[in-house]
Formats: structure tokens, C-alpha cells, sequence
């Protein structure tokens, strides 16, 4: 279904992307974190064609973001759970959620609160620095390219 | 090239996808993050066909993400420039690059390193509660729907 496969570039956002960044994937994502485990769950939920979801939850199960565990024998049905390196997506699920909350919602607001259990308030995490704590935004960052990288020439030769 | 639009999902995650989750745009944020203004360094630094470049940047203009601005009249040239709608944008591209620099990339580690300009120091933002300021994972969070939502059920009738 992709037209081009981002495998060979040096950089994170690519990588993350060649995995996740599929349509639809992020949806199935979204769902597996509020709790969704089964394909006619799935299926129904997105609306989405059963053959596209078998691929997309097959990559994802390839790729150790989810875990296919058999809960029944007769018939053989099984279930999708997110294992440690698919839970560690959230902040990549929320902050799509965050943005969304901000620039491309209706009138009535958000459809989501999220509670943050161990302190027990309400409200969307944000991105700040580990070191001072601040709250971070595009302008407050610098990067740069670490010694020798890109491995692979961002600018084709 | 979409085979489905997710507009009529009542829910920030689908919304947000519908705006920049196709096959490159998020490549194309990245990269306006990281200074890239011109369609031609755009093209060279992605190797993305340039007709499908040119749709993406209409629609991600067409969405007020990115600005347009003529920098040269003979013969007219453009740049792109995010606007405080794409800015705002950066928390996604940086969960990208996060996970991406955990969990798939190569054994020399993560190819950027970013700097928080306001304190100095190096280090990708963490995923914080915006009350109590502790890290955040997917296991600390509750979701709930608000009164009345989502508007469009989930499961369809």
C-alpha cells in the first residue's frame, strides 16, 4: 500500500513512521491504549475493511508492538495486546490527541479527559525539559546532527 | 490516495490524522522543524516524487499548518513556513523521533541530539503531568468520554 519505504533514512521520525505510520495504524494504536483487544472490536470501531485491519494488526504484531494471545480454542480466537515497546507509544497517541484537542475539533470541546492516576488531577500530559522542567515548544528547542550522522545523506548525492 | 476519510470520527486523535497523517506529511513537518523552507530542498532531502510533494504541501497550506510566502518575484519562487498551528505541531514530531531513537534505530544510537535553549542543556522532552510535573506513562493514565460523547458512536448501528 505505501508507495515508498523510509527504512533507509537516518533518522528517528523516519523509523518511527516505516512502523506506525500507516493509514489506519495510529487508529488501531488509539484503540488498543482505551482498552480494544479483539478484531470484531477493532473492526467495527474504525469501520475499517477486514483485510486492511488483518495486515495492519499483522504488521504490528511483526514488528513486537502488539502480542496475538489465543483466549479461546473452539473456534481458535485471538486477541491484541500492546506489549512494553507498543505501550511506550502513548506520548505518539496523545500528543496527536493533544493537537487535535486545540486545532481540529467541534464547538463542544474535547471528547476525552484523561486523569493522571497517581496524583489523581485531570488533564492532557505535556512535553517539558528533563532537566529545568519547563514546558517546552517548537521555538525553545535547537538540534543538531550527533558525529557522523546522517548515516545516510538526508541530500542524495 | 486515501481510501477513507476519518473527518467524521467524533475524536482528536482521527481529527489530527486526517490532517497530517498521510504517507510523508509527517516527513515534510519534520523537516520544516528543522529549517526546511523550499520546495526543491524539501524534494532533494525526502527523494518524494515532486507531484505528490506539491499535494502535500497544498494541503498541509490549505490547512493553515504551513504559510506560503513568495520570496522571489523572477521567476516567482516560494517558501513554506509553519504557522503557529504547525508549531504547535512539534510535540508530535518529537514523540516520533523519541521512540524511534529507543526503539528503532541503529546500534550508534540516535542521530540528533536536541538542546533546550532557555537552560542549556541537551536532552529530549519528557512526557509529563501537567499538575504533579512526574513523568508520564500509558499505564498511569485514565481516559474518560465526556458527557455526551463521542457525538458519532464508535460501533456503528
Amino acid at each position: 500500500m505505501r508507495r515508498t519505504s523510509f527504512s533507509d533514512m537516518d533518522c528517528s521520525v523516519a523509523q518511527t513512521l516505516e512502523v506506525i505510520g500507516e493509514w489506519w495504524t495510529l487508529l488501531i494504536l488509539r484503540d488498543s491504549f482505551q482498552g480494544v483487544r479483539r478484531f470484531d472490536d477493532f473492526q467495527r470501531r474504525l469501520g475499517v475493511a477486514r483485510n486492511v485491519l488483518t495486515q495492519r494488526l499483522d504488521r504490528l504484531v511483526e514488528q513486537g508492538i502488539l502480542e496475538r494471545r489465543q483466549y479461546q480454542d473452539r473456534p481458535p480466537r485471538y486477541e491484541y495486546r500492546l506489549t512494553e515497546k507498543g505501550l511506550d507509544l502513548y506520548p505518539v497517541v496523545i500528543a496527536l490527541m493533544d493537537w487535535g484537542d486545540r486545532w481540529a475539533t467541534d464547538p463542544d470541546g474535547p471528547p476525552v479527559t484523561l486523569t493522571h492516576k497517581p496524583c489523581g488531577h485531570d488533564g492532557t500530559p505535556i512535553f517539558t525539559c528533563l532537566h529545568c522542567s519547563e514546558k517546552v515548544t517548537a521555538r525553545d528547542m535547537r538540534f543538531r546532527y550527533n558525529a557522523g550522522r546522517p548515516r545516510t545523506p538526508l541530500v542524495p548525492a
